[in-house]
């Protein structure tokens, strides 16, 4: 254990599938690599892996840093090390780069064998069901065959869900966090305007921009900069940025005004520098797309009577994108399934995003919650 | 009186100004002309006139229709006629296409006289307070002294607002509907996607696309959409599309799945088809801008102590863009000053579209507020 609490520095490592998936679409994936990372130690006994799944811009480097690069900490860092809530000296932590995604695993950015280039737009759609059973397969490879718990905020709760419903026997517990059981009409309208935005960009050249040695930065950047707003709540904004001026008066100019414009700009630019505007398409269609209750007429209750894993759901006051609401809607589900749920509907100002600070009253909840886990 | 309680068949007029009008930038237009309808007979004594100010996407076309044109309905029309709350038997109502518009009133698509080519983006900002200087002037020269009253909603509300402050004495009763004092935070960020979305379109051109003859067709649609999910409440979005699919199931295409992608795709090319994106622009500019308490460090109260007209402030249970709270602060503010006020907290569904629409409730409070003024 460091001082600092910090797994250390890590390094990601590369598992090789080469038996084909078939996806959710109908479509089937011949070969794929999966990137991972590992915290702690696996026990004799196999039963302490917990599975963090990330979140629309996440990837598998859930905590500590990169040999050499400081600033490279993992996105749950604040979370997951030794002596932390979800405590690597107990805990075997995984983290997964889910498929379609641009951090390793395959994707758009990946040789497609069937054409020897890239598959840009021609990746197959990835949905949450199809990153659960990809995520079970680097399981089996891992010798993991029930997961102390599986873990995730936003799409990475949905993901955690998903889990206890396509493998009810190889979860004991769940913690769905900022989540929602389905995207809500709006949802799915941010969504697709950030689709419009990367799509209507000239760079993007149907998919194939690879190709043509540019990238959708425009496109992205609106979309990143949509997405922002949802993240964080109305107040947050307010307490941050408010009508804060650039140059403390209105200099009536189309630089920025105010700083929430600067800020939105700022991180708008810094995101299309990084991500791959494919796997962002990918990653908002599996958001859209989740819903276990389809199958079932909508009826949350009768689709996750399968589920048979304890669970934890966390939701934050302000978060707007997924609301307390919305937490309890599933809640309201699990119960009616005699399962048992403990539930935390959290303050917070921070909105959607609070799922990824470290505040006290919600790590504390967490802490005890993974405190109670036996293994 | 027609049968419908339509204003009937209406044309509008335009009203040319050839002395300059500096601006609240310092800029100066040299000359300008302003398009408007009327609706009604302004009366002997002249003190029946309601002017209703537009909000972003309005016109001057409140009421009525064009000649052999039956889909031209003004875009209050279920307010503004002969027996209807805003009665025209009474009233001699007025509306104006803003400064800066694209409805006929001089704007980015007029020539500027000092190059003789369309303004484009050279045309200067305009704000709240020189639509109503503006709008004052045309007042002059329909021989209107004093308004029996200045109404709008969104920022058309904010019009009428700033009406009670440089025009104290113009305005006997002022209704100030969906709107706030000024925006928030999160209100700029959704402002400053739009002018993002349209700048960055390659065929914005600087704003001078008139000239290639182009339209940033994609970088309007995309604002629009946006827009669109600010009008909308959650609960009407959820209540008119919920997750519905176009085709029934999932297709796992880039084409429409869920009706609400469709509904804002169609949206969005049908006003790009229609707007200026210049007018866009400055019109979400003149939005951040306005901030009457701004020169009162920050002390609404104290910014409207100059009042002297008689309110009527309305919100919608809804409305997430301008929600209930902003109008409270509003009336706190009114009532600091001993002001008048009438205020109406009105239950809907349909978010900050409510101000459009004919709910009995809405109507029936405007109604006796109009009623209640003297003419």
């Amino acid at each position: 254990m460091t001082s600092s609490g910090s797994v250390g520095v890590v390094s990601p490592q590369t598992a090789h599938f080469a038996e084909p998936l078939t996806l959710k679409s109908g479509a089937v994936l011949p070969a794929y690599d999966l990137v991972y990372e590992t915290y702690g130690t696996l026990n004799a006994q196999r039963d302490n892996a917990v599975l963090v799944c990330h979140a629309l811009s996440g990837s598998h480097h859930v905590a500590g840093t990169y040999a050499g690069k400081p600033k490279s900490v993992g996105w749950w860092d604040n979370l997951v090390g030794p002596g932390k809530p979800l405590d690597t000296t107990k805990f075997f932590v995984i983290g997964v780069n889910n498929l379609g995604g641009c951090y390793g695993s395959t994707g758009p950015t990946s040789i497609n064998p069937a054409t020897g280039k890239p598959w840009g737009a021609d990746f197959p759609f990835v949905t949450v069901e199809d990153w659960v059973a990809a995520q079970a397969r680097l399981a089996d490879l891992l010798g993991i065959e029930r997961f102390a718990a599986v873990v995730g905020g936003s799409l990475g709760g949905m993901q955690a869900l998903e889990w206890t419903l396509a493998f009810p026997d190889r979860v004991r517990h769940a913690a769905i966090i900022a989540a929602a059981p389905k995207l809500s009409a709006q949802n799915i309208a941010f969504n697709e305007v950030a689709r419009q935005a990367i799509k209507s960009d000239p760079q993007f050249h149907g998919g194939h921009y690879y190709e043509h040695g540019v990238v959708p930065v425009n496109g992205l950047k609106l979309a990143r900069m949509v997405g922002h707003i949802t993240y964080l709540s109305d107040d947050a904004m307010g307490e941050k940025f408010g009508r804060k001026l650039r140059h403390g008066e209105h200099k009536y100019h189309w630089d920025v005004e105010f700083e929430i414009e600067s800020y939105l700009r700022y991180q708008g630019d810094k995101f299309a520098g990084y991500f791959d505007a494919n796997t962002y398409l990918l990653a908002t269609k599996a958001l859209d797309y989740f819903d276990p209750a389809f199958d079932y007429d909508g009826d949350l209750a009768a689709a996750l009577a399968r589920a048979k894993a304890d669970f934890f759901v966390a939701s934050f006051s302000t978060d707007w994108r997924f609301s307390p609401e919305r937490s309890r809607e599933l809640v309201f589900a699990l119960i009616q399934n005699g399962l048992k749920v403990s539930y935390a509907e959290l303050e917070s100002t921070a909105g959607h995003d609070s799922f990824l600070l470290d505040d006290p009253q919600y790590h504390a909840v967490l802490r005890a919650w993974f405190d109670g886990i036996g293994v």
